[in-house]
């Protein structure tokens, strides 16, 4: 695993190989305490990659930074500036895939992304009963958040530009103001409000004052494993 | 206020003229609670100053990051060889200032950064009780902590290179290897486990897994406001 940085200032990109499936539902194991546990690790592990290439390669004068998962296999090509115009600190398109459908044999496609979130209060409760070191992971049965999740508000021909606000983001897409990580904002690897990597950062964006944004209609795509 | 950068591969020396009061117990306001009101404000300032400082200048190839307060006036010419020797995450000396004493005209000593400490138990229920955004300085006489400070540990003609596990670190003079920034450690500018800037830090260290040490006989002077 490793990783391709490309440095255009004032756009940093930083894309990553990650052979990961941090942001995948459907890959995840069957056993959801395994899961969880497996994908703490990865995804600890990711965020000091993550960490690594930020601290390492943001400069002065960078304005922005996109974070772009090198498994993203469709954008439109217009992605960087369709972010860059709403001008917001932290924003995520809605990442899916594309399948062929075993019955119909035609294309179809299905949300991938389940990390770009708004709260609930079931889950800051969840959160609140845990331990400190724990954390809250979105996609898996056994443990319900009730989350909203972007995954699922995207509506067929409405308005691509549509933005809602979000309490977690996930990172396969990710443009981000780069005065937001200058400010210190950055990928924890650890239980941060019982959140980790791209979650614990949009937490960590808002605690520094910085909203995170969404576009449930604008999308991009995943490779199907 | 603004900062001289300079940015030596493998030493990366972050020397800030901060004109701030952050370290100096001798200056805090009278008022505690207003005190801590200020200094909280002051020191997330400092905390996004020290991460823009981080975040754009850190490298690939940085081996150790230096933290020196451009207040600090005095330090053996070894400054950076004595703290690298240790080969520690983190390592902080103690940091004194020098005053003459009105009574003898002599010129003494007395210990002025109290941010480097061990923890104690008062302190972590203090902590427990405290709302999420509270954070818990030292220094302030109505809201004993019972922590132990380095600044009182310092043992006369004993030997400088005498190591102490800390769970808080000053950042007047603070040499850190540049992998615990790399994994993502920085400088809270918000309550991190009711901490923020270098204690901040310390914890941040501590919870990716690199311990901070202090050398308690081991003195750099920080100029007398």
């Amino acid at each position: 695993s490793h990783f391709h940085i490309f440095c255009h200032d004032p756009f940093l990109i930083l894309p990553g190989l990650f052979g990961d499936d941090t942001a995948s539902a459907t890959t995840r194991p069957a056993v959801a305490t395994r899961g969880i546990t497996l994908s703490k690790g990865r995804r600890a592990v990711m965020s000091k990659a993550r960490n690594s290439l930020l601290f390492t390669t943001l400069g002065p004068q960078t304005s922005w930074v996109l974070w772009l998962d090198a498994d993203i296999i469709e954008t439109p090509p217009t992605l960087i500036q369709d972010l860059a115009r709403h001008d917001k600190p932290v924003i995520v398109p809605n990442c899916f895939q594309k399948y062929v459908n075993a019955e119909t044999k035609k294309t179809e496609e299905r949300a991938y992304d389940f990390n770009s979130w708004q709260d609930s209060e079931i889950a800051q409760k969840l959160g609140a009963e845990m331990g400190r070191d724990e954390i809250l992971l979105e996609g898996y049965k056994d443990m319900p958040t009730y989350r909203s999740l972007m995954a699922y508000m995207g509506q067929e021909g409405k308005d691509e530009h549509y933005e809602i606000m979000l309490d977690g983001v996930g990172g396969t897409a990710l443009l981000v103001k780069a005065d937001v990580h200058r400010d210190g904002a950055m990928f924890p690897p650890f239980a941060f409000y019982h959140l980790i990597e791209t979650e614990g950062f949009a937490k960590m964006a808002k605690r520094l004052g910085w909203q995170p944004y969404g576009l449930p209609n604008y999308k991009v795509y995943h490779y199907n494993e």
